[in-house]
């Protein structure tokens, strides 16, 4: 089960190796939001994502011989280069399962980072079924995204950061907005912050069409979305919560907040012109829910996660032409 | 005179006040530089600028009286947010002389921090003379933006700041490249790692065109540009190295490095796509120097200070479109 005490020993693995990152602010935020505004800028971490810190506990946490036979991953996004990363430097091999018609920087950028990228036709092959063999065949470890007890413990090395950054500065009580997939970074985080933060409450935060854990959490029961495509937030775009993750959810979050598109890509543009941080929409969700959803927030500190920055150019130079 | 010990009480009176900006780094970028590179993000500094940190050593060193009369400081651009947000901490006032032909954009940001903003017609009114005026019937202390002691020594505490963060990682020999006007900064910087990391080498970074320090070092005499308009480095663009700051160059600092400004475009470009950290031309020439001119090192570290990201979105997304 995912405990404190686990988020306790993988911060002790992770310290020296991923960055404690930064809490940002700038009052012409602070102005927008009507609250003061601070920001994890987890877009700062290795690999440009959260996703380093659950690679590494990940990794971190096999024995010799697991890591020396390697690990397995699906993912065409931070995930993937959060755990190549995190095996390179645990001299791990990682395979990692990718279809082929991802982007091609994608997939150049995880075999820079040391990782063997395996491609396969979405139309024809069935990705499972890859993985599976291969992992049989190579006594492979698989990481998952987000259902994984070590990934939890990792990225809720997050929490345990929020909690002593803004005890630092005098605040105890704050709407803590964590950009949600799956829901392991939520979780990890919720956890951390009820034993060292109690007075602060997690909402996770969606982008429209995509607000499978606000439903669930709203209903009590785990909702899926219509489809896993469709939406630029493509860092956190999961069918639903994880088996794992949502009775977590269930019993440490507030409620959920559903922004849209353009909200996103206006957090986006902000984040450029007053933190000088490089945000993806789907790293903007918990910054536009501060900023354009006060009425879902009760306290007077916003402290919302900036979980990445791996985006598209194209697509950040229309958020700056929108909004910059 | 500009002392290590200035430097050392500087950093007492902005503790918890400025940022300590994180040094980051990228496998990518060492790949291209061929050495190690680490980048101190001051353009995560309050206000977006390394500035801020001059402005509150100038406030805070003031007399009560002096800052309840209030400061004046010509600028439009880094200086004057800095001063700005300083002294609105501080609950001075704060004078800015701007051109009326400055970007609207920045009329505003400055006017929002709480400054007084005077404009001056470029083409029929003297700028110092107006100042000068201002100063007298109000009895304001001018902030210069480099040639000024207090404003040296709060710069010099990025310095102290990448002593004790390279040291963390192991590193004691380094070249360190920063970002070059008028030298405020690099002889703060310069001064205070001849004191706690002496075998790091400093070299001023300049674009072509306005190289004046580097000549300057080179031939041991203040030289001057031949224009201080006309390259996308604006926030660099200085007539000629300070008679305050050019003795400490000359004596602390090796030898400059000028780069091109599509050398400073693709290293914003590189900061964007590999640091998720925004950065404008002139706080992006010190990280062009370090990957693009390896010839110039001679250590297998290279620290570039990145000092500002207020860009302008078109000039961003122009580095995006060309290299991003």
């Amino acid at each position: 089960m995912s405990t404190f005490a686990a988020i306790s020993k993988a911060a002790d693995r992770l310290a020296g190796h991923a960055r404690c990152t930064p809490l940002l602010s700038s009052p012409f935020l602070d102005d927008i939001a009507g609250r003061q505004v601070l920001v994890k800028a987890e877009c700062l971490q290795h690999t440009g994502s959260f996703k380093f810190r659950g690679g590494w506990a990940a990794l971190s946490a096999l024995t010799p011989e697991q890591r020396s036979k390697g690990v397995l991953a699906y993912s065409s996004g931070n995930h993937a280069q959060g755990v190549a990363a995190a095996a390179a430097a645990h001299d791990a091999p990682a395979v990692i399962v990718m279809p082929q018609d991802a982007p091609a920087i994608k997939i150049t950028n995880t075999r820079a980072l040391g990782a063997e990228v395996v491609l396969y036709d979405r139309a024809t092959e069935d990705r499972d079924r890859i993985g599976a063999d291969l992992a049989q065949a190579r006594g492979l470890t698989l990481v998952k995204p987000y259902d994984d007890e070590q990934v939890i413990a990792g990225q809720g090395t997050v929490g345990l950061e929020i909690a002593d950054q803004a005890k630092a500065l005098g605040i105890t009580e704050a709407d803590v907005l964590v950009c949600c997939g799956g829901g392991g970074l939520t979780a990890g985080v919720s956890i951390a912050l009820k034993e060292r933060a109690p007075d602060m409450a997690v909402h996770p935060c969606e982008p429209e069409g995509f607000d499978d854990v606000t439903r669930s959490l709203s209903t009590g029961e785990i909702c899926r979305n219509a489809t896993t495509s469709g939406s630029i937030c493509d860092a956190i775009l999961t069918p639903s919560p994880g088996d794992l993750t949502f009775p977590i959810l269930k019993q440490t979050c507030a409620s959920g907040i559903v922004v849209t598109e353009d909200e996103a890509l206006h957090a986006m543009a902000l984040a450029f012109t007053r933190l000088k941080i490089v945000l993806e929409p789907g790293g903007a969700v918990a910054l536009a829910a501060a900023l354009f959803h006060p009425d879902a927030l009760s306290m007077p500190v916003a402290i919302a996660v900036a979980t990445g920055g791996n985006v598209d150019p194209v697509i950040f130079a229309e958020a700056l032409g929108k909004y910059g």
